[in-house]
């Protein structure tokens, strides 16, 4: 049973867990891999937007953040960025966030979401948010050094609400 | 005779000037039409990125800033935005500050550079970075709230440096 909700402080710890393990992989996410421990704190739980946590039979098995793709002329167009543990792939974790992110953004008023940077190497991610009825709107060539590709394309996807 | 040098502290009452002309018109940039100067001068001065002007004659006419798109595993791809003062059009400042801008990018050691949010309706500008060798490569349906035209399309441009 997977239950999701805002991220409290104290949930920081299981966090920091699946940030670490994302991040030092190098091949999914554009933050540096050797962020530290309280830069991701910065990033992940920045007042700038929501963040989420979804609990598998209580344990902390992703998160999520939601916040606007750009401020000003560009602030009804949402953005999220997803991370689940490993070991916990396959189980519809990343599904379960990315409806409900989904809600929350037509909750809040968004009338789209867009993700800027899906690494074009991560069939997994894409194939789901195709399910979830992203389609591809741009393809950057080269903009992501992939740890153990080097560069490859960046895929930009997007979807009305 | 365009002089293209770095931004001092100094130059801000001219970079105000055509900050505020450009983005209260809301055609061209996503910053809210209504900034403030001294949101202005965080948003424009900032210590994140590198700021230049371009002088006319000896006049503050343009402004631009160079910056890496993305932090970590995309910093390779720089990013850059260019304003120039009313009445000063067709004068060649933008084309400057761009082929300057490109320069100064291969320099810092960048391997592309990437536009983001290119408004669809503006097609001076669209028709200047194609000039300049970039090319279009993803396009976000309704992803701008122009001031008069309501919801129209995002680009997305790019060129290897």
């Amino acid at each position: 049973m997977i239950e999701i909700r805002k991220a409290e402080e104290t949930d920081f710890d299981g966090i920091w867990e699946i940030f670490h393990q994302v991040v030092e992989r190098g091949d999914t996410y554009g933050y540096a891999p050797e962020t530290s421990r309280e830069q991701a704190r910065e990033i992940w739980l920045s007042k700038s937007h929501a963040t989420y946590v979804a609990l598998l039979d209580g344990e902390l098995v992703g998160t999520y953040i939601l916040r606007a793709n750009q401020p000003g002329l560009g602030s009804h167009v949402a953005n999220a960025g997803y991370m689940v543990k490993n070991g916990q792939h396959g189980r519809g974790i990343a599904t379960a966030m990315c409806e409900h992110s989904l809600a929350e953004a037509r909750r809040a008023g968004y009338l789209a979401m867009q993700f800027n940077a899906v690494v074009s190497t991560n069939e997994r991610a894409i194939r789901l948010w195709e399910r979830m009825g992203f389609s591809l709107v741009g393809r950057v060539p080269q903009a992501f050094r992939h740890r153990e590709l080097g560069l490859v394309d960046l895929l930009i996807m997007h979807r009305f609400l």
